[in-house]
């Protein structure tokens, strides 16, 4: 569908213009509009393939399929799931933390995210397909627990079916296997046990085995862009691969800021209130802007592949236009290094144009009302930047082999320096900066790519790029999506280094009413009645009696409720004045008393308590790894007050100085 | 020091065989021999290389050598540092679940187990150098944190450089820094969170990177087994690799078996007693059995080297003399499907051999008391069992095309099986029969071969391994191992389905005397001092009253002594008869009664709580995720009773049919 927007293939209208073209010997980037099989609009509509007139068609052709395929896109979405825009990742990371998104993960959202995400990818926007497949994943993964009463009914299993999910989501997105686990763990995950991580490495391993059987790419391989380079990297590159780290850093922190002002923009303004019509103009003018650009213009997968690839001596591609030595003796892989032609200083300058493009319409397109995932984007940028970089450390290195920086590593007629090396390292930094990965950054790069000798110089512009990046700001672009839709995600990797004791955000607080408690054998159904209809608490502590306010145990606002609606009907004898009685036994009393009710059975015996001079580090650390909603405060055994999850939430906020009413709450 | 058992090299003596023919150009594995600097023991002492005489000679001496290494190592191990002895990791993982061993990560561990593994592994055990490097890397670790006040001080943060060191000792021991991160995550460290996995990456960035430019293997390569195979696998061959990772779990099942009865023997009877005799008769029964035989007399990472490498062209290995076809148009790397010749043969009786020895001395030299890897002895088995049925696929699907399981993939004149390959598979199985590694297993194979095309035959042989080792017993040899040794190691794996309740664990039971308390105004300072006396607690909890026992804190015993001793010494007026106050004011007591003591700023205000009625599953939980040492158990606010983690992994071992007694304390 990304190439019907340029032309069409006679043979099958289904083929792409590569699958088109296989049949024919001309196959590499320079031949490729040769192949006859495959025909641009304007030459199968006027049968001019050249000439103003065909360019403008084609032009106008591509702006007007990109169009088409946004807008059925965008109102797909509209009409019959909401929850399928994005790139679900900042979602999926506040489900896994324990809140519940109701439909986020239903049959519907999987449905018309699948057909969407193939939609936008093909529209030309800047948008990958990596994150959406996660959410894909987890949709999947969701709907099969739901086939099992074992994962239906228990969250914390269903959550680690999810987990798997992500890694599965990421293995076939990517065809890595071990980088989706790692990403799951290291990314999407909350609580990720070891039973976990070795699910989800099976998951992973049935998805990459499906994937390869499908064999998508037709070479048998699972790698998505396979490099091969014939030369090692020497130390002093690391110079420009650290450099390439700090400018992913740069990127990324520039990237979250713009991006998340123009998303509160978009809430805050009249701006949310025309998506389909955002959608459109920011396709139209992607449209625009791309097609004059031959490295935007092609699909943004196709850019990456082309710009990580090692110049051989048969590779025919623009940037592959080097000045050759005429007597060559060598074998064809050994290439010594060259003077660049014209064809690369055209390309540097193109480059640098699409550069600056996908800098800023990335911006405005992540957080729209389709699916957008954020990886194949950021790769590119990091991509582009990096062969810019590696051509010219490559020119500097031909033209001054005296240098001292060179004279070590770089005699004249060696190959030395490979520009599609500093592409990969690029789209690694430009990656790390956006998301703050680590290890999984690492791991999905070298299994994209298959350069397992250059993890040194990955992890270095990796390690880079998240220093640069925390160094303006902590959050990565999931977190602060999921900061700015305030949900209540309790981020595991916050560090609360406050002063605060429990007692300073427990409720009540001074001026508030008194905490609504229930006794333990004084309370009558007409005052629990009215204390449930009254509040809007999910539970109530229960004490020994109002004066000793000794903890007994906590019951849940469902829990009551359905219990006093089944005793009032099923149960002689319980009226409005029926006392309530949480003992192990009711007390025998006098006949014309009328019959108690004894609810012991829905008692939670075991409900978690800290002291009120507990810091509040140590309750966040409670909270986090024990996934808690609520815990009680109490002092000397007597019952103080309560701390919901919410609190907590809120009390972070406060402490960040931000507003806590943003938080969202189920 | 592994070669200075067959002979020296002229030229400079601490040179191994292949650095000192590396001038000569018969470096490959036939030509070996040929080398004119190298000189064998016999032909340099009597000037015949050549004859009985001279092999005998050969032979005796290829003992004595071996002999002497492994005494030495195991003197120095006996008289400097007992702690160096093992593969550490089982060590490792329980002082990383919070115990502490005095004096295992201190600097003469470090010293001689760094020196003794360099003699363990040149005497020609079955051992390999990868757990020991675990373990001198925490040193080093555990060394540096002692140079900083914030680590040295606080146990959880030492731990966190404890997991990054394991991290970078796995980076450095197999030139696997992603590899070595998994290793951590999933074999060793307890507590893992992001903020350490991302610490552990950079140390192993660190390390892989200086390993690198030391550039230890003359290659420029961080991989320790470089192959590179010229076809990719076929989904037929997944039977195979299954059936390699059957073998692995059966393997690993039985080894650990065997193992752990071994040392039991030698912990219970007299065997134990003769640590330097036993190593020196297992080193004779090494050496005397392994020198006949080409394959066991080399260094074990040799073997595996040879075994997964690809039979190329220019191979001139005994396990390589295939009949060639003498019209030989291909290029060198493309090779045909061959007929075995009878080197091939001759090198499978030999291989079997090897094999059968490995599998039984491995047994008897794990647990002996010098540093010993199991990863090598592992890697070896698999990989000689993985060579041999490669060998058998290949020569099958050679003789018999037409058979319908070859049929579709292995046209006559393919060349369709790599023996390599399958050694590569073997040796992932059997590791992960050993290890239950899963995701660490996989990518350390392939970032030690660089075979990233290979994940699914790695990943389907590591589950399949695991599965089956599983099916026999859930513990891998480390936590066997520490089962074996009773360290009070919390298996965060194992889940706690017992229906237990709190109350069923807490001290005192039934029968014991009272709980030993302090109450926060009536106790004096010979109360307490006499409580300090009469019991071995480290810690007191302290209630209002020994009527109303509402919880108040928990005083540790060390802090309690030392503000004592101090008030003793400095403080006026305080005696045997003075009130100890926990409260926040001491009243005002008459001139006449003794000066209070007060001590209320050494107690903990918010000791961990549970009631009574919480399950032990839950209490367990609890204990693994807060790193818990002691919990108190209440009832409606008053104090009933205590957990200790002591407790905690009795009631599991006693839930276990194990023998509770049998779990050792510090």
């Amino acid at each position: 569908m990304t190439d019907l927007k340029e032309g069409v293939c006679l043979s099958a209208f289904w083929y792409s213009h590569e699958q088109c073209c296989w049949t024919s010997n001309q196959t590499t980037f320079a031949d490729r509009d040769k192949c006859p099989q495959w025909q641009k609009w304007a030459e199968l509509m006027t049968g001019h393939a050249e000439g103003a007139g065909a360019y403008v068609l084609n032009y106008f052709l591509y702006i007007l399929w990109a169009l088409l395929f946004s807008f059925l896109a965008v109102s797909l979405v509209r009409v019959f799931a909401p929850y399928a825009c994005g790139s679900g990742i900042p979602e999926i990371k506040t489900i896994l933390s324990g809140f519940i998104i109701r439909g986020y993960l239903g049959k519907w959202t999987l449905l018309i995210k699948t057909v969407t995400l193939v939609l936008a990818v093909s529209s030309g926007l800047s948008l990958g397909k990596e994150g959406p497949l996660v959410h894909v994943a987890c949709c999947c993964g969701n709907l099969f627990c739901s086939l099992f009463s074992k994962y239906s009914k228990n969250e914390g299993k269903r959550r680690e079916v999810l987990s798997a999910a992500a890694a599965a989501g990421v293995s076939v997105a990517f065809g890595a296997p071990i980088g989706g686990v790692l990403f799951s763990l290291e990314e999407v995950s909350y609580y990720f046990p070891l039973k976990t991580l070795w699910r989800s490495f099976f998951a992973a391993l049935v998805a990459a085995f499906t994937l390869r059987s499908i064999n998508p790419f037709g070479n048998s391989r699972l790698v998505l862009f396979y490099v091969e380079y014939h030369t090692p990297w020497y130390m002093a590159e690391l110079v420009p691969f650290i450099l390439l780290g700090v400018f992913g850093g740069l990127w990324g922190t520039l990237f979250i800021r713009a991006n998340i002002a123009w998303c509160r923009r978009r809430k805050t303004t009249q701006l949310g209130k025309y998506p389909v019509l955002e959608v459109i103009i920011v396709t139209g003018i992607t449209a625009l802007l791309a097609y004059p650009n031959p490295y935007t213009r092609r699909s943004t997968s196709e850019l990456i592949s082309e710009l990580f690839n090692d110049c051989g001596a048969l590779e025919s591609s623009q940037l592959c236009d080097y000045y050759n030595n005429p007597n060559m003796s060598r074998p064809v892989d050994d290439i010594p290094d060259r003077p660049a032609g014209p064809g690369v200083y055209n390309a540097m300058w193109q480059l640098t144009l699409a550069l600056i493009f996908k800098i800023v319409i990335t911006i405005f397109t992540f957080g729209m009302k389709i699916p957008s995932g954020l990886f194949i984007p950021s790769m590119a940028v990091g991509a582009i930047a990096g062969r810019i970089v590696g051509i010219a450390v490559e020119q500097m290195a031909y033209h001054h082999h005296d240098w001292i920086i060179f004279k070590n590593w770089c005699r004249p007629g060696a190959d030395c320096v490979t520009p599609g090396l500093y592409a990969m390292v690029g789209a690694a930094a430009c990656l790390g900066g956006v998301t703050r990965m680590t290890v999984s950054l690492v791991v999905i790069m070298f299994e994209l790519t298959g350069g397992l000798e250059y993890i040194v110089p990955l992890m270095a512009a990796a390690v880079t790029s998240k220093w640069v990046a925390d160094a303006f700001g902590k959050e990565g672009i999931y977190e602060s999506h999921i900061q700015l839709n305030g949900y209540p995600y309790l981020d595991i990797r916050d560090e609360f280094t406050h002063r605060t004791l429990a007692t300073d955000v427990m409720r009540p607080r001074r001026n508030d009413p008194l905490l609504a408690v229930l006794t333990q054998d004084s309370t009558t159904v007409e005052d629990v009645e009215t204390l449930i209809k009254d509040t809007d608490y999910n539970g109530f502590p229960v004490v020994v009696s109002r004066e000793s306010e000794r903890l007994i145990g906590f019951v849940q606002r469902r829990d009551l409720t359905l219990a006093i609606k089944n005793a009032r009907q099923k149960q002689d004898g319980v009226v409005s004045s029926s006392v309530v009685y949480f003992t192990e036994d009711a007390p025998q009393l006098p006949a014309s008393n009328p019959q108690p009710l004894k609810l012991r059975r829905i008692l939670n015996l075991s409900p978690f308590t800290v002291t009120d001079h507990t810091p509040m580090e140590t309750v966040v650390d409670i909270f986090r790894k024990l996934g808690l909603r609520q815990c009680l405060v109490t002092r000397s055994g007597r019952l103080l007050g309560i701390i919901t999850k919410k609190d907590v939430l809120r009390h972070m906020a406060q402490m960040m100085n931000q507003d806590p009413e943003s938080i969202m709450f189920n």
